[in-house]
């Protein structure tokens, strides 16, 4: 049985909900943590949503997400770097510590070259991340998504990047949706805390079936992730953060959202 | 541009049409090999199959697919084994060389206790598969299988299983849809050939987007997969056996079948 004292909420996670409803209620569910979705600022400025936060009593965890680096076309690419130092900035404004970065794929773009694209794109922003003391969290996404949304599909891929960018300001965001099924799983994450590179925990659950790719995920104890296991995983390797509740789901958000957040809580304390 | 002699296709891909029109079709078609889906047989004897596969000029590539291994309780385990004991007489009747292994996944159980179940599930196989003279591929799904599918979701999985038990009779199918995106293909596809064990190679396409999780498969040259490539990769590894079409696809299943074949043909031609 958990306590509170590490729950943190994705802004994602009760999306019908503007962030101003949102961070009150999590602050009264007894959450302690907030990682803040660029989309649910909406037109509010991030320093503003800072004071909201702080008044709430919450911490700021991350925001969520920059990225999506590859693209066919250089000025493209540009383009989308340009977006990610404005999201450096806006981090920091939002007294964000962590920013996490969903790498991106492009299904005209190969593989190898996207791989390389991405090396680029994070390299292009990391001076900009250590100037405004903002750091970075690549996280692998499922391999399921690697056409489209990241080519970045492993444990073992994200800590190659860190071991070889070797900067203090570049790290993992391990989020057991996407890497519950990795034989090398608990190797890498040892990994991964050895480099002091685990930067935030993201949990959910993965239900069976699946009937959507992207927003078809599982409340913790829906579905078949050993979420205890894995998160006994990231402690053993020194992660002593949040467990952010990061979930996308049709069906769940056409709940009533106030008692949705309540089974949160329940879920979180007997499932993460 | 590939000429034909390598193209063999598995009956699940024109599943419309009954195996004796399937294997007649293929032919016709210039394919010079059949892969056999169980379920395509009917009613049809493994031997009678033969006999047609034999005079239609084809090659009996494999048996498709036994497995399925991990359950919660031994008596359904036992008997999973049972069937795939017959699996293995029957593909021998059929004068299949080999028997694709989809190793199977089961939300009740564990990951790390699904993969040990899968162990003991070859394990229990292996002596039949060595009197019947029929060799058995692990086929590493892709990790959205993992849930309810199969828990083996590598290359790297599937050589170290190979490894571990050193048996003439264990090898890998590598099928370009479940394995394209893993960062570590190319080392992992050398390392297989390296230990022999390349017994099968299977293609499709991956869609942008996929729409279904098992049911919509992409005809070659329709995704973004680089088939030619992973080809590469395979015969430098010391492949030198069939390409075989293996697509699962309600958009698919839906047209004219001979017109599908053709195209079929085409992309063969093209896109492998």
């Amino acid at each position: 049985m958990n306590d509170l004292s590490r729950l943190a909420v994705h802004t994602i996670t009760t999306k019908p909900w503007p962030l101003a409803t949102a961070l009150r209620k999590y602050a009264d569910a007894g959450a302690k943590g907030i990682s803040v979705w660029k989309e649910s600022l909406g037109d509010i400025k991030p320093a503003a949503a800072a004071s909201l936060i702080r008044a709430a009593g919450l911490k700021t965890v991350s925001m969520v997400r920059g990225g999506f680096f590859p693209a066919p076309m250089a000025g493209e690419r540009n383009k989308k770097i340009v977006d990610n130092l404005a999201l450096i900035e806006a981090s920091a404004e939002l007294g964000a510590p962590l920013l996490v970065l969903v790498c991106g794929a492009d299904p005209r773009v190969r593989l190898a070259e996207a791989r390389k694209q991405v090396e680029e794109g994070i390299a292009a922003m990391l001076p900009a991340a250590r100037r405004a003391g903002v750091r970075l969290a690549i996280e692998p996404l499922h391999p399921m998504y690697a056409d489209a949304r990241s080519v970045v599909n492993t444990m073992r891929q994200a800590n190659d990047l860190c071991e070889s960018f070797a900067d203090p300001f570049l790290g993992v965001a391990v989020d057991v949706y996407h890497v519950w099924w990795d034989p090398e799983l608990e190797a890498q994450i040892g990994r991964c805390g050895s480099l002091g590179k685990i930067f935030a925990f993201h949990v959910c659950d993965w239900l069976t079936p699946t009937v959507d790719f992207l927003n078809d995920r599982g409340l913790m104890g829906e579905g078949c992730i050993d979420i205890p296991l894995i998160r006994s995983w990231v402690e053993k390797a020194g992660f002593s953060g949040f467990s952010e509740v990061e979930i996308f789901s049709e069906r769940l958000w056409a709940l009533d959202q106030d008692a949705f957040l309540a089974r949160i809580v329940e879920a979180f304390k007997e499932f993460v």
